[in-house]
């Protein structure tokens, strides 16, 4: 049955997201979903697109949405490309501006989709390891390349890369389209999205997801110079007409208009890391400085993997990653609400003493 | 700043939708949108996604919707492949299933997306065109091809290929995918599914957005074999993990499942059709046989640029096709409700006379 497939599906591995699982009542604290729900307003909102109205296309462009997003960072709207999920616009970004002859760069710790795109579109790369810390080492990326990608704060380490060294590495790639995936940027971080008037290879990814509590309603977008979001608007009108619903244009809009909802839930997390950092110190973890909405911890006496399975027989998901093997040591822990993260420690308790 | 574009881009020609005006008050007979809106079920349960757990991502595999479809159509769902629209569907499909050697085969009037879905993925094609009364001529389908897709109904003509055709096109076509576009299936056709299982080569390509009046939700789907469906999941995965949100998968599944809603709807849609082909037949139109949700007419002494423009300049939006030029007489006209198809009448009454 295989000679049906064309030669690019034989050669994927796709990309396996963290459980899903349907089952109620585990404390789920592997995918990095915020822990409070979304804005109010973002309810009211998609409530009102459960009409009549669902018989007819959405608008293809968006402009509803784009206007939210060009208001909430100050750009314009031309500076926006929205998508099904950030996921669906770093699909878009792989084939539209970082397939090129020379190789696209990226650490060999970030976010795991990224080789998978490759793949996909045949895009040849090379990973540079990061530093002994989980760094980026800026300076390893003055070199030819066709493309620079990596998360930042990083995914799943949550090291942040500060702005003085995202300019020098825009200083340093002129040539090249620069990619900043800032799906955990607000637990943390400063953006880089004011530097994209200067430097036009700078393109910023972001998402709902995370920050806004909306992973299940899929919002993703990207800001950078209109010519970059050119070509991902030709790849997308090539693609699909209509990537976003009436939910999504809606719900998605109304998320960015409420700041005073999101900044309180953003704090509370914030506030969650720092008592659940120290706890976990306290417990024998080596734990990665976090600006993200998760921190990426190692026991120094327990396997990573061992420790996720006796989480899990105690109804606690967290994400372990095999590889890259320097990684296998450690968990990835999103950050829960006060209650998730005690149920999380007394089940580490359980297990380590 | 095209030296930051991948040379794909540089040569892409993106699908033009119909437009989808924010005017309010146009009669809008140009995007195949169902008159009538969708069950009470879907709003139901669309409405009850709306809360807290939009934090949490939807199930990556969407098995609620899949066994909905599973059960509509008699299938098992591991024949079920779902998506963000049908055109995502198609365009998984064109780079997981269509993309080989030999060239693809399509008619040269078709669903004018299948061109532009070639150009992103690299695709070598041949359009073989219609007969003088545009129908498919399955004997010019057997030749060495990498695949064949067509949609039935055709779009814009409305045509419809009966099922002993489209078994006579699979019995010579046995080494590469057919894949029929059933969008507008359920208007006055035969769906070639059940034929899936004595033919593993086949996929059938289905939407929401047409009969089941949800274009503004974004849900598609394609039925056949595992194995063929195996190919799409990898493509999925590499792509986007979670193309459809909690309330595409909700208000999907709700919507099979109220089969005598939408046979209501769709009996009333098929009523209109047939008083609005006597009409424009009496205002000295040609009008094709239509198995669909709209009619593909061209009018005696009057230019199809002509009319559509002095349709538009009262409030009727219809669609026009300048290319391919043998279409260029046609109007593609959506059967909307009563009231709409007689502000359409009249509005020609009055250009006409």
């Amino acid at each position: 049955m295989m000679r049906y497939w064309s030669a690019v599906v034989r050669g994927l591995t796709p990309y396996v997201p963290g459980e899903q699982p349907q089952l109620p009542n585990l404390n789920k604290l592997n995918t990095n979903e915020h822990p409070y729900g979304p804005s109010p307003r973002v309810l009211e909102a998609v409530r009102a697109e459960a009409t009549d109205s669902l018989r007819l296309y959405p608008d293809p462009n968006a402009d509803r949405l784009k206007g939210a997003i060009a208001a909430y960072h100050n750009v314009t709207p031309a500076q926006v490309f929205v998508g099904n999920g950030s996921d669906e616009v770093l699909a878009h970004v792989f084939q539209a501006l970082l397939k090129h002859d020379a190789r696209l760069l990226f650490p060999d710790v970030t976010y795991s989709f990224y080789p998978v795109y490759c793949e996909l579109y045949g895009i040849q790369y090379q990973q540079l390891p990061l530093t002994d810390s989980f760094e980026i080492h800026v300076d390893d990326y003055q070199q030819l390349n066709g493309g620079i990608i990596f998360a930042n704060p990083n995914a799943p380490t949550g090291r942040l890369l500060k702005l003085p060294e995202i300019e020098r590495l825009l200083q340093a790639n002129a040539n090249s389209v620069v990619v900043i995936d800032e799906a955990y940027i607000d637990f943390g971080g400063t953006t880089a999205i004011p530097l994209v008037t200067r430097y036009p290879q700078l393109l910023v990814v972001r998402t709902l997801s995370k920050s806004h509590a909306l992973a299940g309603l899929r919002v993703g977008y990207a800001i950078g110079h209109r010519d970059l979001i050119e070509a991902l608007l030709r790849v997308k009108d090539s693609f699909n007409s209509y990537p976003l619903s009436r939910f999504a244009i809606a719900g998605g809009a109304a998320a960015l208009e409420d700041r005073t909802y999101f900044e309180g839930m953003r704090d509370k997390v914030i506030a969650t890391r720092g008592q659940l950092v120290s706890t976990l110190t306290a417990l024998g973890f080596e734990v990665l400085p976090s600006a993200a909405n998760f921190v990426f911890a190692r026991h120094l006496h327990y396997e990573g993997a061992e420790l996720s399975a006796q989480l899990r027989a105690r109804g606690t998901l967290v994400r372990h990653f095999k590889t890259p093997t320097r990684i296998a040591p450690f968990l990835r822990i999103t950050i829960g609400t006060d209650v998730q993260c005690t149920a999380l420690t007394s089940a580490l308790e359980d297990i380590l003493y």
